[in-house]
C-alpha cells in the first residue's frame, strides 16, 4: 500500500497500558499557558528512567476553559495511580504553581479516579487560602508574591494507552526528521494525545531487551540503525533510507491513538525523501495494543 | 539608591550550596539543540520536590563546540554528588540520547569531580558502539534508528550557588512580569548561570517553613503576596504595588550569579510600572551566601 | 455594559471598503508556510503609506490544503484592484516563489474577481515551466534551485473591509499590550479576518486629519494619549489608565469582523489591569461601516 | 578544496553596490523589538520587484542601546539614496511607530549621509511632540496611545554591498533546507549583514535575464535546477543532488559579507547530506565585486 507514493509497510504498532492524569493549565496569555505546560511535562519522554511520560496534547481558547484564559492540556502518564499521584504532587506543585499567571483545572472531570491535587497544593497558602468555586468547579485560592493562584480541587485520571508509533523511513537524516517534524505538528491539533519524547520524535527507538548487555530493558534497534545496515544480519533497512524517526504517541483511548497515527502519517508522507512508514512491535513482549498501519487509510 | 528611577532596595539574596553538572548539548540546527535542552532541563524548578533544578545556560555557535555545531550549555544542580550522577544518567539517557541530532559534550572539561555518563549510556548500543575521540575528547559513538550518537565519555561538575535571587515589585501583574521576561534575556547572555524556574520567573516566591503548616519546608511568602497586603502584619508590599515576581539564579560561582542579577536588574528597571527591586532572604536559615542589591552597581 | 469587570463603552467602531485577495501559502512544515507568509505580508500595516495591507488570516493543517501540507491562508488588502495586482504581482513573485518549500493556492476560488497571477509568475521559469491539474485546480510547475513551485493559476480577491477595530484602555502599557496580545492570538483562530499591524497591535492609534499640520492625512489620536491627558482639553483617557493599544481588523465581511472584535475583547478583558473597552470612531470620515461594541455581546 | 568532507567549489560569488540604511529598533523586550524589526523589513527580499532589501542583522542587549532595552539593527537597502529615503520614511513610519514599545535609533551615526527621519516623523505628534536628548542623541518624542514614541533626529546610510552569495547543494531539499537554516542562524551573529530572503534562505536563485522570455531581468538559474538536471544540457546539477538552496547576504563592506559567508559555509557543510558550496556568478552583468569561496578559508 502507497500514501503519496510512499510505502505503507504491512505491520503494527504494539503498544501497552498506561495511567493518564489530564490537566488544563491557563495562561493570561497563550504564550504563559506553554511556558507552564512546557515546564511541568519536561524530562518526561520514557517511563524507562524519566519518573513520568509527559507532553502537551493541545492548546485551546478562553471559550473552552472556565477562567477564560487561553490554555493547554497536558497529559501525565505513568505504571500506576499511586506513582502518578506523587508525580501530579511535584510537577503541579513545582511547575504550574510557580509558573507565571497560570492556573490548573481538571482535565478529566468525568473520570472515576480524581485526585485532589488542588486540596493538597493549597497548604502552600500557609493559612490564607480560600476555596472557590468557579463555573461549577471547586478550586482553591491560594496567595501568592504575583497575585492568587487558582487550582481545581480534583485531578482526574484513567486507563490510557503508551507506545503507540509509527517509523519513518528517509533517505537521510534531514528529509526524516522534517517529516517527523510535520507529523508532531499535524498530531498536535489530535485531542487525546501526546507525542511525549523530546520535540515529540524519537531518535533512537529501541527494541526491548538486549542481545549483548543483558541487564537492560530497552537497547538500540539495530535492524533499523541506518549505520549499521551492512553490518547486522536482518537489518530492515532498505538501501536508500539512511535517516529514521520514530513517532511514539500516548492517549486516552486506542481511536484517539489511530487518529493520531493517521495524521501524522498522512502530513508524514508529503515530505520529500521520504521512502517508507512502518512501525514498532516487539512480539507481544510490549504490551497487548496493535494498531494496523494499513487499516488507518 | 534608584536605577532609572526604580528604587533598589537596601537588602541581600540569600543563596545556599549545591553541586551543578554542566553539559552542553550541540544539534544539526539551533533549533534541535534547544529542543533537547528544554526536554532535558523541564521538571527542574526547585529540589523542594523537583529531583533536580535545570536550565538552559546560554546558546553557543558552532565556532565554540567540538563537532562544529550550534549548541546549548544547561546545568542540572542537586544537593549532592550522588543525586546528580542519577539525574546526570536519567536526563542525558533520556531527553538527549533521543533527541533528534543531539549530542552531548563535556561542559566541565576542567572540574576535579567527572562523572563517566558517555561510558554509561554506550550500553545501549547493545555492542554496536564504538569509542572515538574528537577534538581530543575522549567519546562514544552509538548507531541509532536517525544515524550516531556521540557522547563525550566524560561529564563534570563543581560547587556551585542556588538561590542567587532578585524581586521585582511593580505598578501590576503584567508590567512585573514583562521587566521579569526582559531580565531572563538579559541573564540568558551571562555565561555560567540559568534560571530554573517556568520561563526563568518565579511566580511564587516562598518563605522558609511555615507558620500554620509547620509540616512543609516552604510556603507562601506572604508578606511579598499583593493579595494580602492590607491583611498580613507587617506587609512589605507597597500601598501603589499588585504584582511581584522573583528571579531565582543558580550559577557556577559568585561572580556569574552577581553578574546576572546585575543584568537582569538593569533589564528590569527599564520596563515601565516597576516600582521597586528588592531580594529574598530568611534570616541565614536558607543559606550562607549573601548578594547585596546596591554593591552590585 | 461590562464583562468581566471592565466597561465596555457604549460606542462603535467605523471601518471603510477594501479589496481583499487572499491566497493560501503551503509549506514543507508548519513553520515553514508562516516562514513564507510572514515575508510576503511584511510592510504591510496601513495603506496611508505601505503599498498595501496585509497579514496571516489563519494555519491550516494538510487536510484543508490542495497538496495535502500544512498552510497559512493570508489577506493583501488595497484600495483598488489595479493597485492589488500589483501588489499581488510583487508580493507573490518575491516573497512567496523565493521561499523555502512553499506553494501558493488561489484562496477565494468561488470570487468573481480573479487574477491570473500563477500565469504572470511561470514566466519566471524561461520556458522550463509546465501547466499541472492538482485537485481540480490549474497551475504550474516552475523549476527552482530548491526544485519545483507550483503556483494556481487564479489568485481571487473581493470587496471586503478595513479598520475594524476595539481599543484596550488599561492601568499601564504592559497590561494593554498583554491584553491586545491575547486579544490578538484570539481573533487569530476566526476565520477570514487580519489584524495588519506589527504584532497584530496599533501602538499609534491616529485621528483623520490634523490640528495643526494639516498636510497630514492621520495624526495621533490626541485625546486617546495617556501622556497628554491633563494637557488637552477634552481627554478621553481616564484617570486611572496610562496605557492603550488599539486592534485594527480587516476582514471579508461584516459578520467575521464582528467574531473577531467579539473574540479579542473576550480575551482582552481577562487580563488583569484592563479598564475599559474602546473604539475608534471619527464622524463618518473614515467609513461608512459601523461596529457597536455592546451590540456585539 | 573541502571542509567537514564538502566540497568547496573553485568559484566566487558576484555581488553589486547598493545604498544601505542601518536603524537600531528598541522595545520593552525582545520580543516586542523583533516584532516591530520584523514587520519593518517585510517584503523586502530583492528590488527587482520589491521597493527594498531588508533584514533583521542583529539582537542586541540593553548595554548596546541608548534607552537601555533590548533591540534589533535593522536594514533597508535601495539603489539611490532618494528611493532609500522614501522607503525609510514609509517603513519606519509605518511599522516601528506604529509598534508595540518601539523606539528607533540612529545605526549609523557616523554615516556621511544622514536622513532626519526622527523630525519628519514627529508631525505625527500634530504639535504634542518636543525634542529631547538622549545619550548625546538628538531624539523627539510623540505621544502615542501607547504612550511616548521616541524616534532620533538623523537615521544614517551608506554605500554597502548586495548579492553576497554563496549555494548550498545536497541530497535532497530536506538536507539543502537544514543547512540554509542553520547557516542563516550562524550569520545572524555576524554585525553588518543581513539575509534578506524570506527566513534569509532563497529558493528561486536566478539568473540574470531570459534565454526565452526577454522581457524578464531575471529568470530561473536552470543550470542549477534539480529537476531539470536531466532536461538542460550544461547543468551544475551533479548526480548525487536533489536539492539546492542559495544565501543571499547584504553588508556594509566587503569584510562583514567575507565573515558571514565563511560562517555560514561552516555551518551548512556541518548538516548531513550535503554535497558541494558553490556560488553564483552572472560574468560580471551583476555587479563588480567578487567573493572567492576558497579564499574564505
Amino acid at each position: 500500500m502507497e500514501l503519496n507514493g510512499v510505502e505503507i509497510e504491512d505491520t503494527f504498532a504494539e503498544a501497552f497500558p498506561i495511567k493518564i492524569a489530564r490537566i488544563l493549565i491557563t495562561g493570561a496569555t497563550r504564550k504563559w499557558a506553554l511556558v507552564a505546560a512546557q515546564e511541568t511535562t519536561g524530562f518526561g519522554t520514557s517511563v524507562i528512567m524519566c519518573p513520568a511520560e509527559a507532553g502537551i496534547e493541545k492548546v485551546v481558547n478562553g471559550n473552552e476553559t472556565p477562567d477564560g484564559r487561553p490554555g493547554a492540556y497536558i497529559q501525565i502518564c505513568t505504571f500506576g495511580y499511586k506513582a502518578l499521584e506523587e508525580q501530579l504532587l511535584k510537577r503541579l506543585g513545582q511547575c504550574v504553581m510557580t509558573a507565571p499567571t497560570a492556573a490548573m483545572w481538571n482535565g478529566l472531570p468525568g473520570a472515576e479516579k480524581q485526585f485532589d491535587m488542588g486540596f493538597k497544593l493549597k497548604f502552600f497558602g500557609d493559612g490564607f487560602e480560600s476555596e472557590i468555586a468557579i463555573e461549577g468547579r471547586k478550586a482553591y485560592k491560594i496567595p501568592l508574591m504575583q497575585g492568587d493562584f487558582i487550582a481545581e480541587h480534583n485531578i482526574g485520571a484513567q486507563d490510557g494507552i503508551a507506545g503507540g508509533n509509527f517509523i519513518i523511513l528517509a533517505e537521510n537524516q534531514m528529509a526524516a526528521l522534517a517529516a517527523a517534524e510535520s507529523a508532531v505538528d499535524a498530531i498536535s491539533e489530535i485531542e487525546g494525545t501526546i507525542t511525549p519524547f523530546p520535540g515529540g520524535i524519537v531518535g533512537s527507538g529501541s527494541k526491548t531487551g538486549a542481545n549483548k548487555y543483558k541487564f537492560l530493558k530497552a537497547t538500540t534497534n539495530e535492524k533499523f540503525c541506518p549505520t549499521l545496515k551492512n553490518k547486522v544480519e536482518g537489518s530492515l533497512v532498505p538501501p536508500d533510507v539512511n535517516g529514521i524517526y520514530e513517532i511514539v504517541i500516548n492517549g486516552l483511548n486506542k481511536e484517539v491513538i489511530s487518529d493520531s497515527m493517521r495524521a501524522g502519517i498522512k502530513a508524514a508522507v508529503r515530505v520529500p525523501g521520504i521512502k517508507k512508514i512502518s512501525a514498532g512491535n516487539y512480539g507481544g513482549t510490549l504490551g497487548p495494543y496493535k494498531f494496523n498501519l494499513q487499516e488507518l487509510f
